[in-house]
Formats: structure tokens, sequence, C-alpha cells
């Protein structure tokens, strides 16, 4: 079986999120990485093409160039990871769809509602696969919460508390990552709300398979002359009567990133958190709490199949994202009709939420519909 | 120095609460009880009385005439604990203080506004101590954070998050404990909110010195039938401009007692959980996170103030609780004017807080000013 | 049913253990402390009963003036608490019990072979009741870990790891506390390994049921100068086959009262640690680990039996400690056929284990039969 | 720069340690897998070879074949990894340093010493690199806390305690992991001692920089019929006069891969766990305990040096295991004179390790001299 061919767009020298891609794309040996629009500076595109092993002339000065090209080489790339920011995911998206290439997408879907309409449309129109890097949804304990939820181990839910706490925008900062990331220019109207709150967002309704129906949120921007939000709470109301809190916070100080999702159901709940992302503790009600440990002792089907290791062998951050990477492969292979990638329905959703939230800040947290 | 002499309203055989009052009354030797009107019925009331030593011309048939006999002796004690159901305060609160006796009262203050009112009142008309024992208060880390919010370590305070979870009610359920709290006659028109959630509203209060100005509140009775909220969900905005989130439930399936609160300022922040109340963890912006124990290394003085036993020593729920009685005594001895214990005013704030609450969700979950 | 008479030798002011017993007798209301020999200092002994409401006809200048006097009185104590450093409990120990009192002795039960045999055989001439305060087995989940072991959960006991971690006598340290317990004219041959070495020989011994049939030791004297040891490691063999380690460490910087007990077995194994002590987790072999809660889900009729409060409101040293006093008070009114408390036997058999540690270890940690 | 090209013995379908080497092998994209003697079994072999993307004829049928033919290759393997059950571990490292070829070898280093010394000649002889995959100390804490014991952070070290306990082999099992593990003909004399005491033991001379003086040693099987340790419990004494205490256990039920380590030195002391390895707590004396996180607040060069994510992006296992892998490329690129990765060196230690608690448990766990 061949390797797959990726490329990528963004993710040059200094960037951070397009390593992360690089690496869950080699973890579990799916993928080789042949070309790339790395960088709009050519002389780090080339110096990045160099370093990644791409060879020159599959190192393209612009996205547009690269898709052309690729799509017309008989080993042309089956895929194509975009890791730029958000405001730059549209543009590219939209012309790989259009050559035919399928497209792995860094989160959120896009910068404004527009550019993410643009690419569903294109999605629909090029029947090529889409897949949004919601890579917490990778964790094999919150495929193994998922599926737990369905198969009604903790009843109807009732109450979801998801949270999604940093501190690394506490203070007034600067760099490569938080620029663009407080620049609604290129981040879009939501900051934290957008760069965090998507992802527990997408990790409650992905895990607890409801849908959010109504929101009120309260945005804030605390660090002075912040242009979008640092800190967002969000009351939720969840079809079929479920509530929800969520919290995104950029300005939590002692919190590194951690995302935690806790949900409760008329027989169970469980409790997660992403920083020890090996354990989840679980309980039926009336009887002890237990610990549940990724490929331990009472794990479910879905809790196993993305696991590289026995129990008490710590998977992390980067085998969870290689886990979209795998299932990327399988459904581009057409050999897995039961990947749970989140694709561009999650990626719409997400762009509603973080439009919801800033509409209904503005109107001093009124009741938005979803 | 002779032990302060303690009656007791309600707390017969089989309540929770009652026990709880006696054994933290003692445990710093200040208290002595000798008088009660433990329970509407007699035979209880004689047997109760019998089991703790009182006196049998000591155990009333009820809290009117232990007021008055009580104030007739010489020897008559000098407060009385309440310990009944919601709406059972008022009644023997205005009594005691009317005929010159100290009040120290279970939480929350009463089950409606009016009550809590008269009690205020005649707190204001008696000029005696008011002591509610919202015993969280007590705990020795709590006393720190507050210490340390108030000399500044967290900086200016920008986010609270505060919630206190249990699963005790998850289910219909029946008992001395369960029936009064979920029957709006004797609870109040807070079911949660009103037991639990004014422990968390009052706590953050406490700790950060912040005063709420509105909140919006989503009440739910999840638990077919039920006449009062079990889960509750409050956004809250602070004077000043902090923002906060209180969570309050009962339905919480894994939760025993599961009080929490985290407070984030411009320069730092802290987590502490009540299950383990002798640690909390503290982090400076950029500096590694600190696991401050009770009474260990960094202890302040308010933290130090009201411990018994050195760090790793852990005390309990009891021992916090012991700190009110112990500074009940003090400020009726007349000998400590730092005590921190809660009062009218902290008991009219929950009233306030509940009543906003079950008025904003009547509204859609409205903002309510406080 | 009238309170219990109590007298105390030692605690005066700027002790420690001796304030911890007074509290744990008023906990459950059992003891009330009129008499006492405080201290040594004539000066020190009016105060501190001044302080403590002792009568100052029964504040006392020296135990045999104690003994005797209260022997002769008809509301003469029923019990005496000795709370000296060690190489002082065997003088009033054998003073009270041939005075025909109860003895409540704190641990361990003396500073040689000799003094602790004397004791034993007053316990044994004058048939009264002697109980050690070795405290941790009050708690409420040893008593169930206990009781768990007993009836089978873990099957055949296989491997025990016991350990007691404190570091502040890291440094050369001065004060009423360290004093004695670093000169081995007061404290015995044993520093660590007697001062809290024996609270985890203990622990162990009561939670399995085991006995230790010989031992290899490994005693330090880290600090410089010091004459005792201050760290001790320890093989152990019981009868029946199962093995054990046992660490008792007065330097391991970074851990304030740190017991924890570890217990193996052919069907399962359980974690407990004092600090946190209201949880333990429990495995059966092959299923998820559950966290067990004092009074919680899963608790044992033994586990419940010494609770004052439910799951979730934490209790502490200070309640386990009262467990203690309040068997005392129900072996000496002749109600408690059940009661755990350690006594003469798991005294001696301390003795015996400091002895055999530092013979084992003078003679290069060879292996010693107790 | 060109990917190293990697060959495997050992490692076909259904192992599990080959399978770890390979994403260890690709996380960081030095190594790409091109040649194999995979299995015993030719049919195994093919499939194996298909599977893994190895051409076909380099699947080789021996690892004989596989040395000759590789070395005569101009696109021959820079390396191999041997991934084969303890006692074929020299055959094939042998081998292939005799054929000038790199090897990277599984732990322990063999099952005898005649073997071990053998591959030592081999090393000694050939020139070449040989790396032992002592993975754990891949983990960036563990290289933190190795530089902050060497720049004095701890003072001079007192006391090691290192456990490492599973819990799989409680009961007779029977599969390709267990057999030859408890098999002493393939395993070696150690049960538990070697498979997972050497890592422990490894682990903490590692971090400290300790080397152990003598050893005592009490080896049990308790799985009735088993034939090589399953429980071992050592006492250490380092040069210098630190002590220690290590534990390995595979019947400690409830563990999964607790590997753990605690280090108390004069000025300080730290902790940590296998199992959330991106925390470690550390104590400098008299000051609040410090969670220091992987690559987060207070990080040090070497925990910095082989971190790919922020903190709170939680690396693990693999991520450990991948960086021996990028410093063996490091190693032979020969551009990396800091690399950490244990080598011959360790391995012989760790043989001597195994082989001293052998003897010193059939002598009644005497001490032994290392």
């Amino acid at each position: 079986m061949r390797k797959l061919r990726l490329g990528m767009v963004g993710g040059g020298q200094g960037a951070f999120i397009g390593g992360v891609h690089r690496i869950a794309a080699r973890i579990d040996g799916d993928w080789e990485l042949v070309a790339g629009a790395l960088s709009s500076d050519p002389e780090r595109t080339r110096a990045s093409a160099a370093e990644l092993g791409i060879a020159a002339d599959r190192a393209y000065g612009s996205y547009e160039e690269m898709a052309q090209a690729e799509a017309a080489r008989a080993d042309g790339i089956d895929a194509v990871a975009i890791v730029t920011p958000n405001h730059m995911h549209a543009g590219p998206a939209v012309a790989f769809l259009n050559a035919g290439i399928h497209v792995i997408c860094d989160k959120p879907l896009a910068a404004t509602m527009e550019q993410a309409e643009a690419i569903a449309e294109a999605v629909q129109r090029s029947g090529k696969h889409f897949i949004l890097t919601h890579n917490y949804t990778g964790y094999p304990l919150m495929r193994q919460a998922r599926e737990m939820v369905a198969r009604g181990d903790l009843g109807a839910i009732r109450v979801v508390q998801v949270e999604y706490a940093q501190d690394w925008l506490a203070e007034e900062t600067h760099g490569k990552q938080a620029d663009w990331r407080v620049d609604p220019a290129k981040s879009g109207a939501g900051g934290a709300v957008g760069d965090i709150g998507t992802h527990a967002y997408n990790l409650a309704c992905f895990v607890t398979g409801l849908e959010a129906e109504r929101l009120a949120a309260d945005l804030d921007a605390f660090v002075p002359g912040r242009k979008v939000d640092d800190n967002t709470q969000v009351m939720l109301r969840f079809k079929g009567g479920a509530k929800g809190a969520l919290w995104a916070s950029q300005v939590a100080v002692g919190n590194e990133n951690a995302l935690r999702l806790r949900v409760y159901g008329e027989k169970g709940g469980f409790e997660w958190a992403q920083e020890n992302p090996n354990v989840m503790t679980f309980t039926r009600f009336g009887q002890p709490k237990q610990i549940l440990t990724r490929a331990g002792a009472g794990a479910t089907e879905a809790g196993l199949r993305n696991t590289r290791t026995p129990g008490g062998h710590p998977e992390g951050y980067l085998e969870g994202f290689a886990t979209i990477y795998a299932e990327a492969a399988a459904l581009i292979r057409g050999n897995d009709p039961d990947a749970h990638v989140p694709g561009i329905k999650e990626g719409l959703a997400g762009i509603r939420f973080i439009a919801a939230c800033v509409e209904s800040s503005a109107r001093d947290a009124a009741w938005v519909t979803l």
C-alpha cells in the first residue's frame, strides 16, 4: 500500500501548528510530505522546503500555483494540509478543492461566515473530502466517551460543562503566534472564543451527540487595547433540554492548555481533562467512581480503535492529532466508513457558534438561536 | 474563662446539620450545649436531650418557650444555634434576638425575603450578634486566599469560576434531608441555588472581596416532578468589571460535595476544591504553579490563624465549621475585632442572590441587578 | 450518660500532641478534661491548667501525686492521657495503672524495651485498659481497608508498600518538638523509625492482619551530628509469605506528613495516602480502578462506623484521632466489644520493631527475626 | 539531508515493541524503514514486510543473511533496530556490528552476562554506535531533572526511591508478550527485575548521576509455578553515601505501567511518575512545592531540548521513545556531541544489576557489590 502524498500550505520555519501537522501525518506512516507553499516569503519557502526534504520544484511560491501544478502531475498530492491563520484558509481550500484535491484544514474553518460558506460550497461542488483538525476528538478516551453516551451509559444527558483555559495572552504579547490571533482581520471576530472556544464547543457536541439550539455569551477583552475577546463565558441550551456552560479564556493565569469536559446524565457522569488525557473518571449513579484509562480495563471498541500503546504508556496530543490524519487517509483510500473525523459540517457549526457568541455579547448576552 | 452556654433549635435525632453544629461547637472548647428545642415531636425532644446530656428542664417543647425561659435564667444560654429547615429560621431567630440572646443560624438566611428582612430588623433592633454558618469560609486556605487577593498577589481580579456540584438528588429521593429541600414551602423558591448555590456565591465574594452587580441565571429541575431547581447556571458581572460563572447542581452524577473556587487576576490565579481542602494551587504569571498547603510553606497570617495542626495533618469540614463557632465565641466575648464570620449582611446578600436567580430564570435568563 | 473524666500528663503550653489529644477527646463528646500534671515547670503547670479550665486543686506538680490523689477521689479521673516524650511514658503509665486508672498513651510505647515491658506487666497486673494512640488506624478508610482485606476482597496478600515521609528534620533543627526526638536518651534508639516508622508498621499490620516475621533495615542519619536515624529503609517478610517494604524519612524534602499504604493481593489492590484521607483507590484485577470515598458509594460497615459527616465533607486527622478516644470511652464503659483500638500488644510490637531495625542496621542490614 | 535507512530484526505481526520502535523512528522524520528480518516464520516475514512497505528483496529470512546483504549494498541500512526477546539480542547485535552497521537494541542488553559481554566486545571492536532503548530517559522532564541535580538544585542526594509497578502478570498468563518474559531461557535469570527493574535502575542512575555500589534484593515469584521473579524489592547503597530503594513488580494489582522516581537531596526534592509524564513536583526546602510542567515555566535547557509541543499539549511514551531515535540519528550523523542516549555502558550496568539481584536473593538478600 503506497503512502499518500501530502502537500502543505503555510507551516514554514517559525510556525507552530505546521510542525504538529507534519508529525501527526508521520506517526502512523500513511503520509509522505512532498510539496508545499510554506511561506509567503520566497527565502523562507526555499529554506523550509529543504529542511523538510521537499524537492525544490515542488516548493511553490503560492498556493494557486501549487494547486494547479500538483493537479497536473501524475504523482500529484492526494491531499493538502492548510495550516495558515484563519483568514487564509478559504483561498487555498477552495483552490485545492476546485483542483480536485482533498483538503485537511486547521480550525476554525475561516475568519468570516462568507469565507466559510465559500469553502462549504467548494466541498459540495467538488465532492472531495474536507477534514477539519479538531484534533481533540482524536483522543481515544473522547472516542470512548462518545460511544458510552451513545449506548446509554449515562442515560439522557442533562448537563454539559466544557472549558478551555489558557494563560499565554494574560498580558499584551507579541510574536508570530500571538499577533494574528488578536487581530480581528486575521482571526475573525472571535478571539479566544474562535481559537479555543470552537474546540471546546466541537468536543462537547462530538462526545454528547447533542446539538446546541440557543446560547447567551459574555465576551471580554481584559487586556487593555485588545480588539478581540480573551475571555468568554457561554450558557448553552441543547435541543432536547440539556443545558451547558462553556468557558474559554486565554487570561486564566496558571492554565497552560486546560481543555476539560464534564458530562452528566440521568444515570451517570464523566470527567476528562486534556492535559492528562489517558484517564477519565466515570460514575454510575450510586456506585463508586471509576478511573478509566486509555486502552485499560473497561475500554470500549471505539476507545481501543485508535490507540498505539497499551494502558499506562501515555499517548498524547500528537497521537490524538495523528488519528485525524490516519482517518483522513482511510477516508481517502475509501476503506473506513466509520471514520469520525470532523469535516465541513463541524466547521460551519463552529463559525456559527463564534458568530452567535459575538452577536449575543453585543446584545448584552441575549439568547441567540444557532 | 468559662465556657459559653449554647442552646439549639432543631437538630434532634435523625438530623444531619445539628450534629455538625454540635461537634463544631465542641472542637475548640469554647461552648457547652445546655438547652434545646430539638424537635417538634415531644418524644423525640426528650430522647434527643437525654442523649446529648441536656437537663430535662432545659429540653423545651417550643423555641418560644425556650427563648423566654433561657432569657429569664441567671445561667441562661449565651447564644442559640438554629439548625431547622430554611422556613423555620426566622421565627426562632427573631424570638431569641428579641430575648437578648445571640444567634448562630444555618444558611441560607431564610426561605423568603420577608423572613430575611424580619431577621435583619431584629438584629438591628437587638444589637445582638448574628452569625450565619457559611462554614466554607472557615477553611484556613480560604482565609489565606482572601488575604492574598486583598494584598494584591493576583492583581485586579478578572475572572471568577465557582461551582458546587453534588449528585444525591439525581433521582427522586425521599427522606428527612431531601424532603424539605425540594419543597418550596420549606426551602424557599430556590432549590440547589439556595441550598448550595448560596455557599458558592458567598465564598466567591468572601475570598475576592468583589460585589456582584448583575446576574443572568438558567434554573432547571431535571428530575421529573421536582418543584425547585436541581441545576443552576449563572453568569455574574461584578462591580469593577470582573466576570464570573457559578454552577450549582445536585444532579451531577459522580460529585459528592464538590465546591470549587478558581480566581484569576492580572498577575496570578489560584484554584481550590473543598473535598481536599488542605491544598490550593497558586500561580504567579510566568512562574511555576505552586501547591500551597494549609499551614505549610508560604502560609499567610490569616491562613495560620485558625489552624489546629501542622501541615500534612489534614483538617476537614468540621474544623472549618468549628472556626465559625470559635469566632462567634470571640465576638461574643468581645475579644476578636478581626473575626471573619459571615453575618446578617451576607445572609441578606444570599437571599437577594436566590431571588435574582429565580427572577432571571423566569425571564429567560435576562440580566437582573442585585 | 455522664462524660468520662480525663486527666493528662504532659501537654502544657507549647506542646503539640497534647492539644491534639484534647481536641480528639472533645470531638465526640465522651470526655471532659478535669485534671493534669501538665508540665514539670510549676509555673507552666498553673498557667496551662487555668487556660484549660482545670481546677487549681487538680493541677498537679507530678504524675505520682496526681495518680494518688485522683485514685482517692470519688470523682477521680476515669483515664489518663500520657502525652510526654517517649522516655516519660513508662513512669506515669505504671503509676496510673497501679492506681487502677485506665491509660491512653501516645506512641511509641516507650524509649526502651525495659520500659515497655514494665508497662506491659502493669497492664497485665492491673487489668485496666491501655490504649496506644496509633491514631492513623482511626481513619474510616483504614477501617474499611482492613475489613476488605479480612473478607477476601484482595485475596491472599502478596506485597505491602508502606512509607511515612516528612521533611521537617532535613536540616539541623532546634525547638521543643525536635530536640527530644533527636536525643536517644529521650526518644529511644530509634529516630525516624520510632517516631513515624512505628506508625507505618502498625498501620500496615492493622490493615492487612499480617504479622512480620523477619526484617532487614538500613538506618541513616543524614544530617551531620545527628545521633538517631532520620531515614530508614526496611524490607519485611511476613508470616505466610507476603513481602513488604517500609520507608520512614524525616529528610525527604517536599513531604509534610506523607504516610502512604499500598497493599496488593492475588485478586485486588488498594492505595491510600494520609494527606487526603477521604479517598482510596481499589482495583479488582482486570477491572477499572475505583475511587472509594469515606462514607461514599461502596463503603463497608467498618468504613461507616466511625464517620461523622457524609461523603464529600472531608474528615481529617483530628477526627481519626477522635475515634481512638471514642472507642477508648466505649471500652471503658464496657459497651464496645468490637473496638479496634491499638493497645499494649501493638505497643510491644512497635518496640520490638524499632529494636529489630536498630539491630539489623548495626549488623549491616542482616535479617533479624521479630 | 537524507533520511537514515533503518532495518529491523524482530517486530513482525503480533509484536508490541517493534511497532513502538517504528513509530518512534518516524516521529521526528529522521529515519525510513527499508529492510527487515521480522520473524522466524517465513510467511509472517513476507506479510509483515508488505504491510510495512519493505521491498520484498529486503525482507530477509534471517538476521545473518540480512547483515551480510545490507552491508554489501550501496544503499544499505545505516542502523538496525533489534526488537527480539532478550536471548535473541546478542546474535544480531554482534552480526550487524561486525558488518559495520550501527545497532539500536531493546533492553535489557541480553539474557546472560556472556551474551552481554559478547555484544560489548563487538561494540568495542567495531567502533560502531550502540544505542540501548532505555526510552524513559527520553522524557523531557527526566532530562530536566538530571540537569537540576547536576547543577545542584537538590544539593547532595540523600535518598532515591524508584519503583516500577505493573499488574499484567498477576495471574498465570499466556500469549506472545508474556510467554518469553517468564521463561528464563529467553528472558534471562531475572523476570520483573530484568524486564522493568532495569528501566527503573537505569532511570535512577541517569537522573541522579549516582553509581550504585552495593545492593540487597529479595526476589519473589508469587504466581504458582512461575520460574522467574514477578516482584522484587531492592535496597541500594550508592557511592558517596546516598541510599535507595527499588521496587519492581508485575503483580501489583491496579498498576498499569507505574514507573515512578523520587529523589531527595540536602536542599530539595522532586517526584515524577511516568503515567502522567508532563508534570513533576519540585520542592526547595522550606518553600512551597512547585509543579513543573514539560516545556512550561521554569523549564531548563535540557528540559526544552527534545520537546515538540508547548506546555499543556501532552507528549507521551512515543515521543520520549522518539527522542532516543532522534539522538541516535544525530550521533550517527556526527552532529550531536551532547546526545544523552544510553549505550553499551548502561547495558552492561543493567545486566550486572540483574545478576547482583539474583545472587543477593539466592543468598537470603545478602549485600552484593556491583
